[in-house]
């Protein structure tokens, strides 16, 4: 039973939203300011897990916590997805025709640009250190011509008003959340496992390796390469496979 | 002949250093403020060509340029390996004691961590859109208490000096740049080539697909996942193989 769970961000950002859909509403998170610290909170105990974003469906990997899964000896136990929805947010009875300052996190900006361009050409864009601190900004401004761009979660929170609401750009912005834990027990009856691969520096080496899973019919959902530090040009490769690394299948490849 | 060529930075800058690594001193550069504007540049005619970062041994791929080349139809004509090599650079007379603050691009402040930790612990660090244009701010302001972090060129280009070399945490540090051609010409005598593959959604469609290069004994250099945008979870592979697109043994797996 998990009860403290670190996450990179603060009350109401997509990663609180992804841990409550995961663990549920009676954890208690652990709000850090990067990835490595949410990592940092297992190890000196603070945490007894952490939820990371692991890759977005526009973005794709986010190399820290790839990096990260590679430098800690935790275990990814299961995985969240979840869907962005950005809304324009600001304090209750502003309008549209009021707005001159829009704030939030450069990705969130990025990703509403069009939006933006089309609602609100003149508003000036302001990048804030998270989406849904940008809403507490405003809040405490109790300022009609600033905006923020943020879950409406996190209007919920701070009590302010969704003026628009699915304003990103791209529908498809889906972005896949990890748990980690410490613990070196593997998941019983998971139906997932990603592995990292580091493969000799050989022609066909990858080939060959993916080929002991393929022998077995087990289907890859993700190969990522990243690179190994220190040695200029070799890469690790994480994959991520459909079978659970407590089945028997999962085992056959390592014994070829 | 390349007469002009377009990139992302500044005089001074690493790309800057690498273009003319690459084509020589006589060439003329096109500053952009992003990898996607020195694209565009191509685009309108204005350059000739662009050189980009691809990827660099410590922090991996760089997304944007994969991006970008899967979106505009130019091709990979060459390409540059540039050890990144830092340099705490200061106006002429300045000395470490005196410094306060460090002005720089945040990867250049991150590559040099380490020795900042320890030798400017208390020295405010400040992140600049550039690391040489850094370097001409600090000369503009001419205070004794502003040191950059840049390549010794930029110190070399503004008169400057560097105070000590070498300062990145990691010496293992190096960028590859790609050049970026809008000709249809394959490049004659290449031995190496880039492709970009989508697979069929099926299990072992990408083992299947390397092994029509494993099957002719073509080596892979690099292996790089990318999302395909409006597909949630559906990835391009870039691939990078050893063997030059006009050779005969480029052709063979293409045609079974």
């Amino acid at each position: 039973m998990i009860n403290t769970v670190s996450i990179q961000g603060y009350r109401a950002s997509f990663h609180d939203i992804a841990a409550n859909k995961f663990y549920g509403t009676n954890i208690k998170l652990e709000f850090c300011n990067s990835f490595k610290d949410a990592f940092e909170s297992i190890k000196s105990g603070t945490s007894e897990a952490s939820l990371c974003a692991i890759e977005n469906s526009l973005f794709g990997s986010i190399s820290e916590t790839y990096d990260l899964l590679a430098n800690y000896d935790y275990k990814i136990t299961g995985e969240v997805y979840l869907r962005i929805v950005q809304c324009l947010i600001v304090i209750p009875g502003a309008k549209l025709e009021d707005i001159k300052e829009i704030y939030s996190h450069p990705v969130a900006l990025a990703q509403c640009d069009q939006y933006l361009d089309t609602k609100l050409p003149k508003a000036n864009r302001l990048e804030y250190y998270d989406t849904a601190a940008s809403v507490e900004m405003i809040k405490n401004k109790a300022d009609k011509t600033k905006a923020a761009i943020a879950s409406r979660e996190a209007a919920n929170l701070y009590g302010m008003e969704v003026l628009a609401k699915e304003i990103e750009t791209n529908r498809q912005n889906y972005t896949r959340f990890v748990t980690i834990d410490p613990g070196n027990k593997l998941v019983p009856d998971s139906n997932k496992t990603s592995l990292i691969l580091k493969t000799s520096n050989q022609p066909g080496a990858l080939y060959k390796a993916l080929g002991a899973f393929e022998k077995q019919s087990i289907n890859l959902t993700k190969l990522q390469s990243r690179p190994i530090i220190g040695k200029a040009w070799h890469y690790m490769f994480y994959i991520d496979i459909e079978v659970g690394s407590n089945s028997e299948k999962f085992q056959k490849p390592f014994k070829n």
